[in-house]
């Protein structure tokens, strides 16, 4: 099992040392780490954002687990060597075109989030974000137009089979939770979301048993906020999925809690190969101090061995780990409390 | 004093009415009304979602005032005959580029948002829109590719002077509030935000008094729901800013109370012209039964009296008295009350 471990910039080492960690007390077989520079590390190091020898370890690897990459010093580069673009990159690299990012209130944790607790207690959802479409890998550039204006434009866009197979890994999904599934567009004004739905309709007809409903993006956002409860998956494309995810992430208390798989179509003899990440960045600003909670990234070694691994025993016991961490009181200062990242990593791993 | 009246589609007529009603209590000398027919309304009867006659006497109105539009009916008609179509025609037929959403706490409601009280509490803050460019006006299509696949794309784009224009109104809105300017984009990913960036930054030196500060998108998304407080004025472009300040509507307790104006450059010997909505849409489902909220267009004539017409001391009249109504408990279905449309006006009638 080949895993490449890229922790990056700013928090990255931190969070990253401490699933590790956990990784470590599994002690799974057949195991082999490798560690590849990224973000404004790799840049520094190898004078781009995404080396190709981390490339290179990726494609090898059975799956990657990506701590988080952005960095202050780098904030004037050209956009291709800017640290965002390490993680771009190996999403469009690997073919991750599926996102998913669950998001479930922890019990213990209804009095941390900006919602009531009785409307923070019924969050229970997935957000399945497209990856590889959209305004994010369209043509774009800064160009000065005939009359001596400057402009900025970004293409958007989704072809039919980019919509289909998201829509597939969507419905899937569905099916194995509540079975309702909401897409988010803006089809009344965006041609692309026209297509979108269009096309999530067309799937639909494979999955009569799940409940499908449309929801536009500035309503989706809304509702997020009014009644999360009434969402079991949400399928969206990758620009409205940004915005959403990281809103949900705040319904539930902390960004430092949210994991994230992101999946394509490459089978390997252990399960779908994929990266896995936390919502969160890179906190430049608490870099170094300890202070970063480790949770969103020792959640994104369980998907890691759920999806990549097939693991799902293991996966659920860290789960089970962190929640009962949680449940205990031991609460880093992203949830007010006073644990650091290590000794919250100490009381993951002593729940094991 | 040409005021234009479009009622539209769903709840807007019954809105409308009370709207009117206000308007007519306040006995200004020199008020002409002109009503026209727009959305699934002017499409059933003339054939256009915005027909020539209602474009003509918006042309020559010094301010609109516009209810709603949406019909389920419409859904499955060419899009340029779809109801939005007249709201999207006359933001930009006006070039009225500028949408200014604000969102404040009406003491008394901070127990009907989903947000805790005390964060609830907090929020006074006035969402910037660009309302004329982005993905919403750019050339977008649905086609087929040469290798048989459909697409569907639309062009993002802002070019220098657009982002100027809009970056100006919002930092003189700034000055004239607590100076703090929040410019909101995905510069990380995207040109057109870059641009953005680069723009307001050159404005800004044009207005020391007023702090700025830059937040992506996906991370203003979750600021809003952790700490909506934070905020003064918020700048950004058409698509960020529709989603956003929806999201902040429902912080302040119901979409049934929010009030926008759109605005341009022509003045005219009273004001700024400008047309003024409820940022709600046409709400079909309770349409005709006297459920909806007429505060968000009541709450838009007082905008409109204020920024169209000069009349401050006559809006802050309309505003106290919808402040009034509140805090003596009186609401409508979508604040868990149970006062109707008719008596909700004459509440706020009764403390003008
Ligand atoms: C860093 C940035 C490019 C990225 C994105 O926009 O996809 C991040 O916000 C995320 O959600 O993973
Ligand atoms: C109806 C729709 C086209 C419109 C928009 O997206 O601008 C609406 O959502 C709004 O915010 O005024």
């Amino acid at each position: 099992m080949k895993i490449a471990c890229l922790a990056g910039d700013g928090i990255g080492p931190e969070i990253m040392a401490e699933a590790r960690r956990v990784l470590d007390a599994l002690a799974l077989e057949n195991v082999e780490i490798f560690e590849g520079d990224v973000g404004g590390t790799g840049y520094k190091k190898h004078g781009h954002p995404l080396p190709p020898e981390t490339l290179e370890m990726c494609k090898a690897a059975d799956a990657v687990l990506f701590g988080a990459v952005g960095d202050p010093d780098c904030d004037n580069l050209e956009r291709h060597l800017r640290p965002e673009q390490a993680i771009l990159g190996l999403r469009q690299a690997l073919t991750l075109f599926a996102n998913l990012r669950p998001a479930t209130m922890f019990p213990g944790l209804e009095d941390m989030t900006a919602l009531r607790p009785e409307v923070a207690r019924t969050i229970d959802l997935l957000i399945v974000r497209e990856l590889n479409g959209d305004v994010y890998f369209g043509e774009k550039a800064i160009r000065t137009l005939d009359d001596g204006r400057r402009q900025g434009f970004d293409l958007m866009s989704y072809a039919e089979d980019e919509v289909r197979r998201i829509a597939h890994v969507a419905f899937r999904a569905a099916q194995g939770r509540k079975k309702k599934l909401c897409s988010v567009d803006k089809a009344n004004v965006l041609e692309t979301s026209q297509l979108w739905r269009d096309v999530v309709i067309e799937v639909a007809a494979e999955y009569p048993d799940v409940a499908l409903s449309h929801m536009y993006v500035d309503n989706a956002a809304m509702q997020l906020v009014r009644d999360p409860g009434q969402f079991d998956v949400v399928v969206t494309g990758n620009l409205f999925g940004d915005i959403l995810s990281d809103q949900a992430s705040m319904c539930v208390g902390s960004i430092g809690l949210l994991a994230s798989a992101s999946l394509g179509e490459t089978q390997t003899e252990y399960g779908t190969k994929g990266l896995y990440e936390p919502i969160h960045g890179s906190a430049p600003d608490i870099a170094g101090q300890g202070k970063a909670n480790p949770m969103a990234m020792i959640l994104s070694l369980a998907m890691m061995l759920r999806h990549s691994f097939g693991l799902e025993g293991q996966a659920a016991r860290i789960e089970t780990a962190v929640s009962r961490t949680l449940a205990d009181g031991i609460k880093g200062a992203d949830l007010g409390g006073s644990a650091s990242t290590v000794e919250v990593g100490d009381a993951v791993l002593a729940r094991l």
